[in-house]
């Protein structure tokens, strides 16, 4: 039997998945949890540096096409996107699990270099990967490999944010280029050649997210992902009944994600990130938010792009400063975005 | 657009998978958790019973085909097999996450069922289901319906279960009969026309394991599952280094899985279950272990079924006394058995 590829073997609970999940995946990540060996994770509280409070739990599975791309792979995304659901609700990643759904035939080498990469970007933001499965499927039946990450961390008690405390008035910030990730996927997919001007902007946002944590007058965030921009100020509207009204002329987008968007007729408020915060802020909060985030190269191109209004909706304001409704697409024009 | 089936657009971040998480996932798992809608589900540790202590965290992904079988169907499954390896820990299940990938064309209202199924199955054992995510792949590109549920609750004080206590002298228990739900799996994936009699086993083992919790003298406990409990034997015996003898004549299986592996020349112990422990204890402590699984309907059929001895290795005595080496398969004979 050939070691180069993913069999149904490797999926059965036999020798053969034993020794994969032995040589590769707790070699990888490598810490005392994965090491016991036991059906669970067990882990102290007192590891949580908190006794009491308040717990956060997400998680995402990852089913992104193409696996590699400008920027990152499938491995790394899993950790970001689960960490960054963590980390807008004021709680440091700190323990991941990692559940793998392998199509046969997908090769052992290519698997081997996106656990490199899930155990670099974990390990460069201080996670451990806890506890873990490992499922294969027959050829056809999946799409080379799935990935789901489930995420917990302590949520620091100085934060109260939630959509409940969004207030008409509140500036809505962006830290950085929208369309970063949809941009990338989409150049590679289609084969654009719009070359390497297209990079995801996949990474782990705690180290952005952790100074804003003492600034009181935060009222939420979010990590823009599929949808974009656009759906998580549909989603504000939605719970809030509020109105958010943003400027076109105050996006920030890059030169090649713009030139994109012109030649396909797509909106960069729509296209998905992965390493962008939407902070939804008191006015009277916003210089201390921008300073924290311009001091960091996550946030270096921070900036405000609207603010929250009485009357309910969502709104562009154009160039021109004609306003219009900014609807949310029944779909995005990129599926398997993440 | 038709609204009988997944499409991508109920992967794609717009309106469209709103309205299936809000119509069909928030209304069927109805918790203040899901229904407050941030990104990820916050927990107060006083929740959970215990102001410090070892949580215990799993995951599991569930791709079993065919979807529905006798004795129950992928949610309940997806709910039985997170909440057993959390209750093997000694911890009570309490939260679960949920994460499905969708092919596109899956019948939602075949959806429907298996989530009320897994809302149910979680309902009747006090498991809230608290976060999820929902991704749609295109046709081809997986195989219906997968699932991910991650779990987590606190470890019972009393409890100090771990492979690490295994001793030589100790016996080897199961909650009952061997190979139900491979059984049951086999015979629907094959069409053997062996009727009713096989039913996956399928069930949620914590109210078995409570008892158990209090008596001194229990080491460790697994749930039998892919592998059967061979594969629980060689997992204790590959950790410890010590033997794990069973005797033929003392295994429980139903004259169907017998009658079935008798056909087709398989081994009970090779077969998976979904809702039998494996349980190693003193010898002193067999007696009330046994009294206490006797007392529920879940473990009516408990019985030792060998012991742990110095000598390595896995061992099968036989009917007339002859003791023979037992393999751990390279593979199961059943591909996406859970």
């Amino acid at each position: 039997m050939s070691n180069d590829v993913i069999t149904l073997a490797h999926g059965s609970g036999g020798q053969a998945m034993g020794q994969l999940i032995e040589n590769l995946l707790v070699k990888q990540f490598d810490n005392p949890y994965l090491r016991r060996g036991e059906d669970q994770a067990r882990i102290a509280l007192s590891s949580m540096n908190s006794e009491s409070g308040t717990l956060a739990m997400t998680t995402d599975s990852f089913v992104i096409d193409p696996l590699e791309f400008p920027g990152g792979d499938i491995g790394k995304l899993a950790i970001c996107g689960t960490a960054n659901d963590l980390a807008v609700g004021g709680a440091r990643p700190q323990y991941l699990t990692c559940s793998l759904i392998l199509e046969e035939g997908l090769a052992i080498a290519r698997l081997e270099k996106i656990i490199q990469s899930m155990a670099h970007t974990a390990r460069q933001a201080n996670i451990q990967i806890v506890t873990g499965d490992t499922k294969v499927v027959g050829r056809g039946n999946a799409d080379k490999l799935f990935i789901n990450t489930t995420g917990i961390g302590f949520i620091d008690p100085r934060t109260h944010w939630g959509m409940e405390q969004i207030t008409a008035g509140d500036d809505i910030i962006v830290t950085g280029t929208l369309g970063d990730h949809g941009g990338a996927i989409l150049n590679q997919r289609e084969n654009l050649g719009l070359g390497d001007a297209l990079q995801s902007d996949c990474a782990v946002l705690w180290p952005l997210v952790e100074p804003l944590v003492h600034i009181a007058g935060v009222h939420t965030l979010r990590d823009a992902t599929r949808g974009g921009v656009n759906a998580i100020l549909h989603e504000f509207a939605k719970t809030s009944g509020l109105g958010f009204e943003v400027s076109e002329v105050l996006l920030p987008v890059s030169d090649a994600v713009r030139g994109m968007c012109e030649l396909l007729g797509l909106e960069p408020l729509n296209l998905a990130n992965e390493g962008k915060l939407i902070i939804i802020c008191k006015n009277s909060a916003t210089t201390q938010v921008l300073t924290q985030l311009h001091n960091h190269p996550l946030g270096a191109n921070a900036t405000v792009i609207g603010q929250v209004q009485e009357k309910p909706g969502v709104r562009l304001k154009g160039a021109y400063g004609v306003t219009r409704s900014l609807e949310l697409p029944y779909f995005e024009p990129l599926p398997r975005i993440c």
